[in-house]
């Protein structure tokens, strides 16, 4: 374990010093086992083996991570949708699960800025986001156990993402459901869009959303529909989580 | 959840006394929320509804049981296959969750006894005993959780039935192996088989395999070379754990 534990250590050069901050501050805890971690941000590129000649990188991680998302979705859509079937709670699954899905969710975090890899990370496709959104979460299941990568999962995913209310196809917007919101709090709100292609080879758009003149929501998407969509989105559980927090 | 208890429980008559005892027994433990495996045994010809209307049947516990069947391999596997990726472990774990291999897991356990049902149990296709198997995981993992369930899977599914090496094809026989054994040892054995076709359709084997003249493993299969090679599986592995006991 030391050997691979060095090796992976030596992968990780001094610029690289803030590795473990960065995933602190995502995961919201200290990492035990820390090689788990470097295991899930290092890209085949790399061409690690252990003792063995076994590959070393993030891809049998994505494997775990796949399976634990699963789970932590099946168990919840089970408890959340009563009416549903077993048809019914897979199609459900497939859409949270969607490789679209799970792109954002690794954009969201920035996990590509993480990876260790030999090819410009230009090169890589848009899946890389979603593949390392699963190996993190393979990594906690396997550093920290089931119930430390649920915690992770609703956290990042369940709680800020998943609303079975859209799931089902009942709410058609979300801005229009915060404009609504607005107007009967009395509340001024203001979208405010502009383009943020960034690296990206598409046109990009990002957004502000402000409430009361204080910016509320932040997101970024391929049109400006979907872009003031998603922050609509986001502000509506941010605004929950405080209205429960306040009952 | 009051309304829901009654209704399940008084569709089990006095004949069903036994119930929880046959459960238990299956377990290990006795269930805290004991609606849950009254649910994993009702089949949907029972008609039983809840207040809104949804309902009660094992089959949305299948698919919480199928996730948590595959997190718990999935696990397992990249722990024992170091040198398998992502494909790989993939291919291996559809082995170990096989409609077939599940179905002989609910058909081991008899779990088809344990079912409530309006239309005769021969009715039923052979299916019934791998979803009962998903749906009696499912009620686990939502009654005692992941840590109990993935204990369950262990002790029922990966100790005694899976083995890598076989999974990975470098077992071809277990027969051979344990004739091997038992020659180097210098025991005795044999395989007593018969005709043992039940209520199946199809012709089935039963055999007895004796070493030194005791019974150390059963088993039944459409075939008499299955059989005996589902028997001298157990056996070896009962072996195995003998041996382990005294190192």
């Amino acid at each position: 374990m030391n050997f691979i534990r060095n090796i992976l250590k030596n992968s990780r050069s001094q610029e690289d010093g803030n590795f473990f901050l960065i995933l602190k501050d995502i995961l919201g805890y200290k990492p035990k086992h820390e090689t788990l971690y470097i295991k899930a941000f290092t890209h085949r590129s790399m061409n690690i083996k252990d003792k063995k000649g076994n590959p070393i990188n993030y891809e049998r991680l994505e494997f775990v991570g796949d399976a634990m998302i699963s789970s932590v979705i099946a168990a919840y859509l089970y408890e959340q949708v009563p009416h549903g079937d077993e048809g019914y709670l897979t199609k459900m699954r497939s859409k949270v699960v969607s490789r679209e899905h799970l792109n954002d969710l690794g954009k969201d975090l920035k996990l590509i800025d993480l990876v260790k890899s030999r090819i410009p990370k230009s090169n890589f496709g848009n899946n890389i986001h979603g593949n390392l959104f699963e190996a993190l979460v393979g990594a906690i299941y396997l550093d920290k156990g089931y119930k430390v990568c649920e915690k992770f999962l609703f956290d990042r995913v369940i709680n800020p993402h998943v609303d079975i209310e859209t799931l089902e196809g009942k709410v058609i917007s979300y801005k229009s459901l915060l404009i609504e919101w607005c107007q009967k709090e009395k509340n001024t709100f203001s979208y405010n869009v502009y383009e943020d292609t960034g690296k990206d080879e598409l046109k990009h758009f990002s957004v502000k959303l402000s409430i009361n003149d204080k910016v509320v929501a932040k997101a970024r998407a391929t049109s400006k529909k979907k872009a003031e969509e998603k922050a609509s989105k986001r502000a509506f559980f941010a605004l929950q989580n405080q209205i429960n927090k306040l009952i």
